[in-house]
């Protein structure tokens, strides 16, 4: 059952609002309780080059698709997605034009120091490593969004990044929680 | 049923512990059963100037009362916010002196090339919105807050900001959605 | 009951997946369905002089054991710390060489100006406190992470961070939220 009300978060003028509120469950009649569900996924993806990559949105329709399977069971909810490594980091941006991709990489290599004259101690792992370090940190490691009626619920302009800070490809594993009813 | 238990998360020394714990559901018992609960709504912010701005304060006290009212129905639990933009962000951070606010905007300019002579190849949509990703990016578009005795659980120097990336104010679209007992 | 689906995130070729879903509960039998399992804690932390802090490693296995013991009822779901200030922030990173921590302090230090020369107005509580705060909002004050059969599922080289940006060290308060089945 849908209930509509209002909640303002910033305006001194009235603003609009659109809800989705579930009834909470009747403790006394077991047959509406809202059963919980989880979903939790590991994925290894695909080594992808140094810089920042698109990962919803075509030509990969195959990915939307699975994704969009395991959403399905979902009217609300989270979805959790949690990066196991600490030189990439994922983040949301535009999905659109790729070079908003490239640029971000620009900038990201303008921002941290690399090479000789970068003043890092940690530099067994080759003169990219720390660099990455620190841009997984700024970027972040994971991301949470909503779920509405079996999808992800995002902006008109809004895709998931992978940005991989290695120059050295390899493999990358994310864990994906969804969580809702 | 309170049930009190310790927790370190990193101390060479004793640390001090507050902790609310709910009972788990007792499946023999379903009038005891925790019911879960979810809300999820779509605000549209209208237009904000360029700049940090505090979205949980005085004298904007009508805003946290209707975020309290929703709010109001959860023990505990946890409130996401996810704003539907990439040029804009969302941040936590003092919401008291309104310096921070304007010094927080000087730092981000100044970190941020913008202009003739910034490196970006993404110009179509004027010389603001490349710098916009990349701050959006910077601090995220998401926020998930701690729920407690029905109020976000925030510190007490803690608000919640819109930082908005873009010369020309346009209304920006939040979802938010609460989840827990 | 165990079930196993694919998802595929971004892959232009098959990847490897590895799944742990848990099934719907039922709802025409009570016995069945999964209780929702909400924990909430309130943690002070004590002072930690200014730079990056790794929390989740040895020599401080005590502290992972009581982690253990808190996240060891559940079987999956999610993890949230949410630090109650702006002065310092949390992070993910390598939990392995601490060159890396030290290397970061000096990026933080080195992009965010501080001092005489530094173009902030908030001034009053020091010279470091307005760099805090924006380095707060760079790094953020949340985490989310999977928990798994009992445990916090990062990647081999993960730990959490805490980053203590004032140069006084302070007690710091982490509100840890626990979330699933």
């Amino acid at each position: 059952m849908m209930q509509v009300s209002s909640i303002c978060l910033a305006a001194k003028v009235p603003v609009r609002v659109k809800s989705l509120q579930t009834n909470p469950a009747t403790i006394n009649d077991p047959t509406s309780i809202a059963a919980p569900k989880w979903s939790q996924k590991t994925i290894t993806l695909p080594p992808l080059k140094r810089g920042c990559h698109l990962v919803t949105s075509k030509p990969s329709a195959q990915i939307l698709k699975e994704v969009g399977l395991e959403l399905s069971g979902f009217k609300c909810g989270l979805a959790h997605l949690f990066l196991h490594h600490t030189s990439a980091s994922l983040t949301i941006n535009e999905n659109y034009d790729y070079d908003v991709r490239d640029d971000t990489e620009i900038f990201l290599n303008q921002i941290v120091p690399e090479g000789p004259s970068a003043p890092w101690k940690h530099t067994l792992e080759g003169a990219d490593d720390m660099p990455a370090h620190i841009k997984s940190s700024m970027f972040g490691c994971a991301l949470t969004i909503p779920i509405t009626n079996g999808k992800l619920n995002m902006g008109t302009w809004q895709g998931i990044w992978l940005c991989e800070h290695r120059d050295y490809p390899t493999p990358r594993t994310v864990v994906v929680t969804l969580n809702g009813i």
